[in-house]
């Protein structure tokens, strides 16, 4: 707790903090145990979400078949869009609705496991879409109840989506990313098998990557839990809750792992030591910005992703323009450290270190620029594009993103300094382009 | 990850681990939010347990006006003894079960803690005592369902009995210590209050620090989870699980605050920068060893305590002889230490290494000894007593010692070799005198 000080009391900030987390299990080949895991939640019938690719896959044919041996019958869902919509999430709460399924099994990347969150909700306590959907762009309601039980399965060492209480997805009319937050949303169980990854591209192995990076790095620099106002009653206090002493033990190590695992692990599908590493990261790094909350980088990626042209990225579905999530966010994050670093420059310095970068004899002053600098290296090593140009932008469209990312106040907010929608604009001009 | 390795499969081992814990609220001042979690927890009639000599003080007035302050009918059960018995358990358990009450607040040590968990269960699933209680002592059945909902509030940074699902007692005519340990005891929620350990006298909080340190140290060299045998079902994975990555992370912080706050802890109860960092270092310890278990100190322990002559402790009753938790844990440790060494040396030099010793130079086969000079060296500027021989044995007890540390087998099966009962009493006859 070098950090005490930073966590000192603050006139009208919140006094305290909550630790809430998914049960987890995690081990080489523990998909096995989905059957198991399932019976002992209740589960008899079951919907087993994933998407079109994996559905003809290792990993689902292991959890069905573990389903199935324990007696339980099972409803493959395989129609799930890789960065889901409106449209694909009413779709699967529609399927879900009909199937009268009692519990749910999620097999994929965060996708699949977004997806089967909201189809868990929506069939479980029927609404309009927007309902549910974070404020300004949904009415934010509070989900009435406990939903079925759900145990998720990552396949991606990524988004940590079975570690939280959120599901995301492009609402197409409005051109812009958003998403679902309630803790009624976190699976019962994640149930972790890093085998799964080994099979995964460089490209998806290089963008959730990032994305854990992110998680970790924006949990670990987003704006103290003291300074955050209270919420009006304890028990609502928000997962976005803001840095605190719990989350920043996650990210210490996650970006520790991140630093020395992630090239190797885009490099070569053979390092099972580093792809396990980016896999247990990617959960460390789940738990903690569940906890805590992302800040500016995630924001802007919702826009970066919501208003894509024609980027399409090895590896993804081809059929229509893409940028992969995490991609969406690295490519905002060297400008983002750049702006933030002033608010505390020591936990820029610190997570700069963990990453690999050199930091001796660097002065605060520095902290910003050497964060920036060793996420560019990662970037050029790992074949991430060039900034926010690199996937298709230019000048003429920094006032829609800076409108998109204003949109996101709940993370917008979550920064470690007051941000504006013109400060958005000038830190989507840094991040057009880095090398 | 450094320990990647260190956790490589292992023929006839777990392949998997598994991470649960209770929520969490952690902050200066937060017992003013008791009532309000009560009543998100569906609480409407409240037993408030606690000891007779903090029933007169300020924690368990501030949880019980914001019990009432909600709405909550409250009512007070105060005769928890400290260091539990099975009668007082029973005795607790009666009047739960008289009181019909819907739910559990807990204000104390663990010993208020660990009574009030079993008073829920046995007013919630009415049994013999000995059915829920550890094998072989007795008959270790499964909690049947969910207990009532229970909010723990720790007023000790010590037992982290608020993140476990284990309630520790007396068995009186065995003479010997034993539990009950089930995931469904974990309190719903830990409403954890730095500030509640201002006012603990000195040798509570060596005693209770001490109980801290050695729940680290303990799960950090605990059997790693991949040479247990494996459970004879995923789902009912026991929580002694044996060191794991997860653990780890929370032993490592554990360890490096308890060896830069405990003695300050100790020295001042104004040094409330220590004070709250026992405490958060008494959550993280509690959550490691809730997902590892300990093994040789606490099973010592319980003989330690459980056959007890005439040894009483300052800061605590008087009325009878009772050896305090964490000093009939630490006492055996030098012994414990230097014996476990060889069979992860790096984990006991890393563990010396952050409790503060100066390991420059040293060889792994230094590596028990680093540990126990260290232990020592806290011991005695804290004034616990000089072995198992200051807390009132002598040689002539060292066979019934380790026959009552025998029948603790679930700790000695998670120690990371081979022990023998002609072990044990080794270790009780080096635990002796140290100084």
């Amino acid at each position: 707790m070098a950090c005490c000080h930073y966590y000192g009391h603050q006139a009208g900030g919140d006094a305290a903090f909550a630790v809430d987390m998914s049960a987890i299990t995690y081990g080489a080949g523990c998909l096995v145990e989905a059957g198991d895991h399932a019976q002992s939640l209740g589960m008899r019938r079951v919907a087993l979400f994933t998407d079109e690719r994996l559905a003809a896959l290792e990993p689902v044919a292991i959890v069905k078949r573990s389903l199935q041996a324990a007696g339980l019958e099972v409803v493959v869902y395989d129609a799930v869009k890789v960065e889901p919509t409106d449209g694909s999430f009413l779709e699967a709460a529609r399927f879900a609705r009909e199937g009268k399924f009692d519990g749910f099994v999620s097999v994929g990347g965060g996708s699949v496991i977004d997806t089967c969150k909201a189809a868990n909700l929506y069939s479980s306590y029927p609404a309009p879409l927007t309902d549910y959907v974070n404020a300004p762009i949904g009415a934010a309601k509070a989900v009435p109840g406990p939903l079925k039980p759900h145990i998720a399965c990552p396949t991606t060492s990524g988004t940590g989506s079975e570690c939280t209480g959120i599901a995301i997805f492009d609402f197409i009319e409005r051109r812009v990313k958003t998403g679902i937050v309630s803790k009624r949303l976190r699976p019962n169980l994640a149930l972790i098998d890093p085998t799964t990854t080994y099979t995964l591209p460089a490209a998806v192995v290089a963008a959730s990557g990032f994305d854990v990076l992110s998680h970790a790095l924006e949990s670990f620099t987003a704006l103290p839990y003291t300074r955050r106002t209270p919420a009006d009653r304890p028990s609502l206090r928000p997962m976005s809750q803001g840095a605190n002493p719990w989350s920043d033990i996650g990210c210490e190590k996650a970006l520790q792992m991140t630093g020395r695992f992630l090239e190797r692990a885009v490099q070569s599908a053979d390092d099972h030591e580093a792809r396990d590493g980016m896999m247990f990261a990617a959960t460390l790094a789940g738990i903690a910005f569940g906890n805590a909350g992302v800040h500016l980088p995630h924001g802007m990626s919702y826009a970066v992703a919501g208003q894509v042209r024609d980027f399409c990225s090895h590896g993804y579905p081809q059929d229509e323009p893409m940028v992969p999530h995490g991609m969406s966010v690295i490519v905002n994050a060297p400008a983002v450290f750049r702006f933030t670093a002033d608010a505390c420059p020591e936990r820029h310095l610190d997570a700069a270190r963990w990453l690999g970068a050199d930091v001796a004899g660097a002065s605060l002053a520095d902290a910003g620029e050497i964060v920036a600098q060793r996420l560019i290296a990662l970037m050029q090593a790992t074949g991430i594009p060039n900034g926010v140009g690199g996937v298709g932008y230019g000048a003429d469209d920094v006032v829609s993103l800076a409108e998109g990312a204003w949109a996101q106040q709940r993370l917008v907010k979550n920064a470690p300094k007051a941000v504006s929608e013109a400060d958005l604009a000038g830190l989507f001009r840094g991040a057009m382009r880095y090398w």
